[in-house]
């Protein structure tokens, strides 16, 4: 494997945000589920941004990416204005509400793959309309591990078609709000199997500030999450997470669950940082070291008591 | 130390209850804190129940907590009704309304400690006005760990006396609202450190169905929650928790940090079965073996990935 050959191929959305939290308010940030997930995967691997941007899109946000090491071939640039989303968090920062969204360049967005990144072996379809993840995936030569993010909104308009990708994936995530309301289970791990039964090999249960749930066909997991000292917006935390659990994977080039575990905690460190300031900002600035630390912490942090201690 | 001497002191409230929750309906439930943390801690010492019931308590529930191994030399039936809640659990169980609070004899009670319990070395005081809490305090012998239980009602009115309560105790339970309500902090990393000034030497915030967050000073711990298949009625969750890890604690005759996560283990576990069916009834038909069967599935879910497999 080159160096500069893209393994993993990440594609969502790309947008600039309004958004405001207890800790402030911010405009115009660079936003879109690809761009928070590349942020994380670049400092495991060289992701490969597939997304469209507005002919208005700040040139300074090109440069973001590219220092990060984000391969930008498969960017779209659109006639359009970006994709525009603003949000409001209450208090606790667990709840937020839209307050506008603009598809703008979004909407007209048909992604279409450069040929090198058909050949990659990892995949991370963002939250995007279903229909457009089967375009993306019909593009992909094979691809070893595919995982798809979702939105209430595809649960409630186009269940099927999400089940129907879901099906074609060998990882799920959605969050908590979006694993009852597709499964009617309060109780996760009820959700969680309701999801494996539409076929991927593992289901991931984001639930924010408290960590995540996940499953395979052998039984499920408990993730924590880092806590933080100081939550500024949690905007974009969630594909931070995908986007480091990918990364990860794609470094290792590993799936099986003891490389899946590891995936997640860098995962959920990534997220840790993301949260820290506005935007992918934090990300923008994170050493190598500073999170190889955190996530070695945050390994102790959560470290059950060996068993035979106490025999 | 001979098996009969208790080596757990458990003072709380005693109560009936009537729960309403999404699985459905019960009426004179037996409940209360000390109870609860009593069943949860029979399962690994003798505990000690100093609590007032009235009159009109029902003779079953002695049996209840004589099967389960409860010593009862430190229980007062009062000329009065016995205390009664009334209270209903949202659709997610996460949020809960108190419909009605009698408190009858435990209005009345002022604890008197039988005269061994005084020597005991361990010793959990459940939600109580803290006044109360400062008199069992004061009638012990030098006892060796103390935790302390509180609610937002006694932050709200007897600030004061809760952080004094606080000073005196070795550990401080509380659930994530009351620390916030205490901290006036968000993010429960200041709540946590904040407290800790107050003295004691671990805190822990419980979360319900997501687990919780500890503290030392040495550091910051993280806990996930055991996750239930179905979730019936989470009252007395965090009392079965507390009484979980004090009843380890005490059989262990350890609060070291490495005990001390073996406690809130074997506590998460303990408030796992509580909920799986109405009041203490699954504490009162568990056997030790599915407690330790669970303990062991729980340390596998939540185990991070080793370091050493990663360089």
């Amino acid at each position: 494997m080159r160096e500069d050959t893209v393994q993993l191929v990440v594609v969502g959305s790309i947008g600039l945000d309004d958004i405001a939290t207890p800790a402030g308010r911010r405009t115009n940030v660079l936003g879109g589920s690809a761009t928070y997930a590349c942020a994380a995967a670049a400092f495991f691997t060289r992701p490969g941004l597939v997304g469209a941007a507005g002919c208005d899109f700040p040139r300074r946000h090109w440069t973001f990416y590219r220092r990060l090491g984000v391969d930008l071939s498969g960017l779209q640039v659109l006639e359009l204005p970006t994709f525009r989303w603003a949000g409001e968090y209450a208090e606790d920062m667990n709840q937020r509400k839209t307050l506008r969204t603009e598809l703008n360049a979004l909407g007209a967005f048909r992604p279409s793959l450069p040929a090198p990144y058909r050949k990659a072996p990892f995949l991370f379809l963002g939250n995007l309309q279903p229909a457009i993840q089967h375009e993306v995936l019909d593009q992909m030569h094979a691809p070893r591990f595919v995982a798809v993010d979702t939105m209430d909104l595809w649960i409630r308009t186009a269940r099927h078609e999400v089940e129907a990708i879901w099906g074609r994936a060998d990882l799920v995530t959605l969050n908590d709000a979006e694993a009852r309301l597709y499964s009617g289970e309060t109780d996760l791990v009820r959700a969680l199997r309701r999801i494996l039964r539409c076929g991927p090999r593992y289901v991931v249960i984001k639930k924010g500030e408290h960590g995540a749930l996940w499953a395979s066909r052998r039984g499920i997991g408990l993730l924590p999450a880092f806590p933080v000292e100081r939550t500024v917006d949690p905007t974009g935390a969630g594909d931070a997470f995908a986007g480091g659990l990918m990364g990860a994977l794609a470094k290792l080039g590993r799936t099986d669950e003891p490389a899946f575990r590891y995936g997640l905690e860098q995962g959920a460190v990534a997220a840790s940082f993301c949260v820290e300031a506005f935007g992918p900002s934090r990300l923008g600035r994170l050493t190598p070291g500073e999170l190889a630390r955190r996530w070695r912490l945050f390994c102790r942090m959560g470290k059950p008591s060996s068993e035979r201690s106490w025999r």
